[in-house]
């Protein structure tokens, strides 16, 4: 058994290596560029710990791992054309530093790796392993889609909401989970339950997300305070607060969204407050973790090997254990 | 044993159907619209007569056959998107019609899809097929890559030319007769052949077509002669005439290609017939057709089992037979 530090090491002796070849240079340099750029590999430990869960990491856990790896980037890598970022994890982003088309076509060919990855599983698992990874795929393309939609629309059901956020983020930890579980040898009825716990724990990660960009304590939290009030970026709070607002407080906030004055985070949090959005969304969260923890604790293996899993989800909803 | 007429209706009937689900009918509608502008269905035609050549078509080269042809549209999508090219087949590409965000993601989720197609042929046959159709996908990108690099390129040689079509086109022709092939049943070298007989009649093909644009009778090529020469298309024949001629041409060539003026293709054409392109390039063309049948007669089935095969190769390099 290992804790996530010690996966995080084991992992990056599998992943750090050449994934692409030398030539052409021009397609392969930006794949391999976007890959230094780092990233916490949350998915592919979610995917040993899902084995480890059930026996000793197999072999074929790190080929999926990588594979999840892989499309997490090319998510990223065409994600960010769309959403026309320019910097990804401070550094330039591929269609920025090069051009749309090299980025268009580096995603192309780091997701089409991915299945080189799952090809290299034992043919008793392959069919299993590809079926759970391209449906997640297909998912994940889905929640990209639907954001785009929602960010064109006025009203966002927060049922919708929570689909869409589901299908962009926590398929993808759900199914890692799932998949390093199948490897492991896990049954049907425990496959269930470590994907339910993947879903509501990516839920409950966002909702948090999006309360810390808005009452997070600026010092501790990585990014700008207010970010996401500023691009009006529809979030669970946002959504919430148009809901439950009183008609001034809802014309304000339409108002608000419509400038950029310089005191929009702090008019808008306010009326945040006001509406007891803060403590809806501890609450929404709270329901999401504990949902997870019981999908979790459902799991018929001994509590002992599933100390690590609940460390790290302890750690990703900043709960104390 | 099925002549190509007959298998392309027999294709129709398992490719006719709907490939994705109906939401977000934002992201699946493109995919829809696109796969209704047809096209002539040669590659998956292609793997069922790989098939055939061996032993009855069986289940799993439909499945092969179809995510060869998702393939094929994914790679055309993102194409489109990459050249800025507006219309396909007299119909507007998904991002004029839509907008390049959805073409991104509709050729996304397209190219995911294959794989689900892929994993339903049959375990014994899985990873061989999925490590063929990968290696071709990959191909595939390299040569768009190449492509867009040569464009960039005062000169190109012929080698690099020849390798550049080879991944963009050959490849998956030459890959989808394989797949098949191995579907059929057919040992390696057999396979071997198969694929080599693709790959040169593949690049005979192409140079026929470049050969077309520039010479071809205009009641007879479907597409407007000369609009390569227009374009500035780095072809076969603007590659070897550089190559071949004396200063003068050469300089006014180089000149033509820095105008627009209303006599270009005339003028272009001329110095082509000056230099012998014309001759040339049927001399080549006919190397690689007399390579890519003497491949498919080294295959060693009955000749009778060829036939159909010979004929669609003879069609599509208007050969006599």
């Amino acid at each position: 058994m290992h804790s996530f530090k010690e996966l995080v090491n084991i992992f990056a002796t599998h992943f750090n290596q050449a994934h692409f070849p030398d030539n052409p240079n021009s397609l392969y340099e930006p794949c391999n560029y976007f890959l230094t750029l780092g990233g916490k590999r949350i998915r592919p430990i979610m995917c040993l710990m899902g084995n480890e869960l059930f026996d000793e990491i197999k072999p074929d856990a790190f080929y999926a791992a990588t594979a999840i790896e892989l499309f997490h980037n090319f998510s990223l890598i065409h994600d960010d054309i769309m959403d026309a970022a320019s910097l990804r994890r401070g550094m330039q982003t591929i269609h920025t530093k090069y051009n749309p088309n090299t980025a268009i076509l580096s995603g192309d060919v780091m997701l089409i790796r991915c299945y080189d990855y799952i090809n290299k599983i034992q043919p008793i698992y392959l069919p299993k392993v590809l079926h759970l990874f391209n449906k997640t795929a297909r998912e994940v393309c889905e929640g990209q889609q639907l954001d785009m939609d929602f960010e064109k629309l006025s009203a966002v059901s927060l049922e919708d909401y929570i689909k869409m956020i589901s299908l962009k983020t926590s398929v993808l930890i759900a199914s890692s989970l799932e998949i390093g579980a199948v490897l492991g040898g896990a049954g049907e009825g425990n496959c269930k339950k470590i994907y339910d716990f993947g879903i509501n724990l990516g839920i409950a990660f966002q909702i948090q997300d999006d309360y810390l960009d808005a009452f997070g304590d600026p010092e501790k939290f990585g990014k700008q305070v207010g970010g996401d009030i500023k691009q009006n970026k529809k979030t669970f709070l946002l959504l919430h607060a148009l809901e439950v607002a009183n008609q001034n407080q809802r014309e304000e906030l339409i108002n608000l969204l419509q400038t950029d004055s310089s005191d929009k985070v702090e008019r808008v949090t306010t009326i945040f407050k006001a509406c007891n959005v803060d403590a809806w969304a501890n609450e929404l969260k709270e329901k999401y973790v504990q949902t997870a923890f019981k999908n979790l604790e459902e799991i018929a293996v001994t509590s002992v090997r599933k100390k690590y899993l609940q460390e790290l989800a302890s750690f990703l909803i900043k709960r104390d254990i």
